[in-house]
C-alpha cells in the first residue's frame, strides 16, 4: 500500500466508523416552548446524551412568547458550546386561540390557573423569574446576555417538514410544549405524520396518582385542562387526528410525583462543567420536573412504571372545556379520526432523579 | 271538672302534644328518578325515619321515564300502606335535551357509559331489572302488579311552589335524580328557591376517594359528566345559579365504597316487616346505595367524614362536555350567578349501613 493509498483507506475507515455511530444515534427534534430554567433542562438532557442526534430544536410560544424563547435557547447553546445544533423559530400565536379570546373567555367561564405567556402579571408564587409582560415579537434584556448567534432562517413547521423527508421513518419529535407548529407541518404536508418515528408530547391529569401539588391546582377544578392542550386547542386536535406511526403522552400525573429541588439542582450541577455551570446560573429549585421526565421516559422507557393507552381528541367547544382532553376507551371513540395514544401514566422518581443529575452533571 | 270538661281538656292536650311533634318533623319533598330498586330504597328510608315528615314525593325522568317511576311509587307505598304521600309526576322530558340530540352526540363525541330512559338495549351487566325500552307514557305490567291509587293531579312543580309556600323556609327537598322540576319551579315562581330551607342533590366524582368501579367507569373518561347533571343540563344550571338558602350536593364519590350486597340486603329484610318484605322482593343486589347515602347523609349529618365547598354550574356547550359539573374555588367563579356549594365528599361506610338495616328493617 502507497502511503497516500493507506492515508485513504484509513480516512475512509474512519468515515465510515463514524457514519455507523452517527446512523446509530437517535435522531431527535425537540419541540418546545423553551422558557429559561424548566423549559431548558429536558433539553439540556437530551443534548448529553451520546446515542442521542439533536437534529433541531423548534420553538413555539406557550410558557413564553417564541422570540424570548429562540433567544434563551441560543443564549443556553453559546454558553454550552453546542452552537452547531439549528434553533428554528415557529409560531408565536396559536391557530385560533388568542390573549383576547381568552380574556374573554376566562371572564365568562372563570380564571385560569395559568396562561402562560399570555399572563400581565405574574403572582408572587408558583411562577418563574421573568421579564414583566411585553409584546411577543420582543426580546427583554436577560440577566444571562443577550446571544450573538441566530436562529436558523425559515419557520419550524418547514425544519420539521424537511427532516423528516431527509429521515423518513427516523425521527422522533418530542413536543414539550403546544402543538402548533406540529399541526401546520401536517397541514403544510399531508404525509408528514406518516414520515414521523414517533411524537412523544405532554400533557393532561388522569388520575393516575393522588399527587394534587401546588402547580397542579387547575386540575382540581377543570381535570381535563393542561397547558399544552388549552393554549392552542385546534393545533391538539389535528395532532390528535393524525396519522402518527406512534403517539405517546406523557402524562402530568407522571412528573406530579417529581421536584427539581435544591437538593437535586445542586447535585446534578456539582460537577461545574458547562452544562453544570449554565443550570446552576439559570435554574429555579421547586418545580416538578415536567419535560424532564418526558425526556427521560423517552431515553430510557425502563423508567416507565405504569403505562395505558387511551382514544383521544380536544373539546373545541367555545366555552369553559374548551381545549379540555377528551378520552374514550381504547378504539371506543366516535371514529371521527382520533385514535389510541401511548399514555405514561407512572415513572421511577428515583431513576429519573440519577439520569438527570448524571445528564446534567456531564 | 265535669266529665265533658275533662274530656275536652284530653283531647286539647293530646291534640297539642301531636301538634308538637308533628312540628319536630323535619319536612321534606323528595324528587326522584324513582326506579324500583336503588330508587326507590333511598325514599323508604326517609318514610322509615319518624323524625322525618314526607310532604310529597315528585317523579322525574332520568333513570326511567317518569310514567313508570310514579306506577313504581305508588305500587311501592299501596305495599307498605303508606297511600298517604302523595305521588306527583314530574316532567317526562329534559328541558332542551333529548334522546335524539343525546344519539346525535354520541355520534359525534363517543358512547355514553350509562343513560338511563334513552337506554335502547341494556347491556348484560351493570344495570337494573328493568322493561323493554318503550315510549315515554307507556307503562309496562310490573312482576309487583300495577298500582291501584293514582298520583295526585296537577304537576311536580306546582306541588314543590304550593307545598313551600304552605310551609316558607320549613321544607328540605332532595333532588336525587335530574332537576328539571326544580329548575320549572323556580322559572314558574322565582321566589321558590328562597323559600326552601335547603336543597341536596346527588352527582359528580371529584377525585376525593380512588374508587373507580363498575359504576363509574364513565368517570375515568370524562370525569365531570355525570347522569343526574348530564340528562338536562339545563335545569342543572338553573339550579346551580338560583338562590337556595342552602345548597348541598352529595357526591358519587361519597357512595362508590358502599354496596348493597346480597349480605346486607339480608340484614335489611330480615324484620320480614311491610318494608322489608317489599325491599326482599324487589332489591337487586350489587349497586352502589347511591341515594341512600343522599338520604342517609341528609337524615344524620354525623355519618359525613369529609366536606367541601365549591362554586359550580355546568357546562352548556352543546359537545363533548354537554352537561359536565364546572368548578371553582369557592367563591371564585366568574360571578354570573353561580353560587358556592357544600359537597359531601365522603361518608361513614359501617354507619350507613346500620341505619339502612336499621330503617328499612323496622
Amino acid at each position: 500500500m502507497t502511503k497516500a493509498l493507506r492515508a485513504l483507506f484509513l480516512l475512509l475507515a474512519f468515515s465510515l466508523a463514524a457514519t455507523a455511530q452517527a446512523a446509530e444515534r437517535r435522531k431527535v427534534i425537540v419541540d418546545q416552548d423553551a422558557f429559561e430554567g424548566p423549559g431548558l433542562q429536558p433539553i439540556l438532557m437530551l443534548l448529553q446524551d451520546p446515542t442521542v442526534d439533536v437534529l433541531g430544536i423548534t420553538i413555539v410560544s406557550g410558557d413564553g412568547w417564541a422570540p424570548e424563547e429562540v433567544a434563551q435557547t441560543l443564549r443556553m447553546l453559546e454558553l454550552i458550546g453546542r452552537t452547531e445544533v439549528p434553533v428554528i423559530q415557529g409560531a408565536i400565536h396559536p391557530l385560533i386561540n388568542s390573549k383576547a379570546r381568552n380574556t374573554a373567555r376566562e371572564g365568562q367561564y372563570g380564571a385560569l390557573g395559568y396562561r402562560g405567556a399570555w399572563t400581565e402579571s405574574w403572582p408572587g408564587d408558583n411562577t418563574m423569574k421573568r421579564a414583566p409582560f411585553h409584546d411577543p415579537k420582543v426580546v427583554p434584556p436577560m440577566e444571562i446576555g443577550l446571544p450573538k448567534i441566530a436562529a436558523r432562517p425559515g419557520s419550524a413547521a418547514d425544519f420539521l417538514i424537511d427532516m423528516t423527508r431527509k429521515y423518513p421513518g427516523q425521527v422522533t419529535i418530542i413536543a414539550m410544549g403546544p402543538l402548533t407548529n406540529l399541526a401546520l407541518a401536517q397541514r403544510l404536508d399531508d404525509d408528514f405524520a406518516g414520515r414521523v418515528k414517533e411524537l412523544v408530547m405532554e400533557g393532561g391529569f388522569f388520575g393516575s396518582t393522588s399527587t394534587r401539588d401546588e402547580f397542579a391546582t387547575q386540575v382540581a377544578y377543570a381535570p381535563r385542562l393542561s397547558f399544552n392542550h388549552f393554549w392552542d386547542p385546534e393545533a391538539s386536535h389535528i395532532v390528535f387526528t393524525s396519522p402518527w406511526q406512534t403517539l405517546t403522552l406523557v402524562t402530568g400525573d407522571s412528573s406530579a410525583p417529581t421536584r427539581a429541588g435544591a437538593d437535586l439542582l445542586a447535585r446534578a450541577t456539582a460537577s461545574k462543567r458547562p452544562v453544570a455551570r449554565y443550570v446552576a446560573r439559570t435554574a429555579q429549585p421547586g418545580f416538578p420536573l415536567w419535560d424532564e421526565v418526558e425526556a427521560a421516559a423517552w431515553l430510557d422507557p425502563t423508567i416507565v412504571t405504569q403505562r395505558g393507552t387511551l382514544a383521544m381528541d380536544v373539546d373545541l367547544m367555545p366555552g369553559a372545556n374548551y381545549g379540555a382532553l377528551l378520552t374514550w376507551p381504547a378504539g371506543k371513540g366516535p371514529g371521527l379520526g382520533e385514535r389510541d395514544v401511548n399514555l405514561i401514566y407512572a415513572i421511577d422518581v428515583p431513576k429519573i432523579e440519577a439520569m438527570f443529575v448524571d445528564l446534567i452533571g456531564r
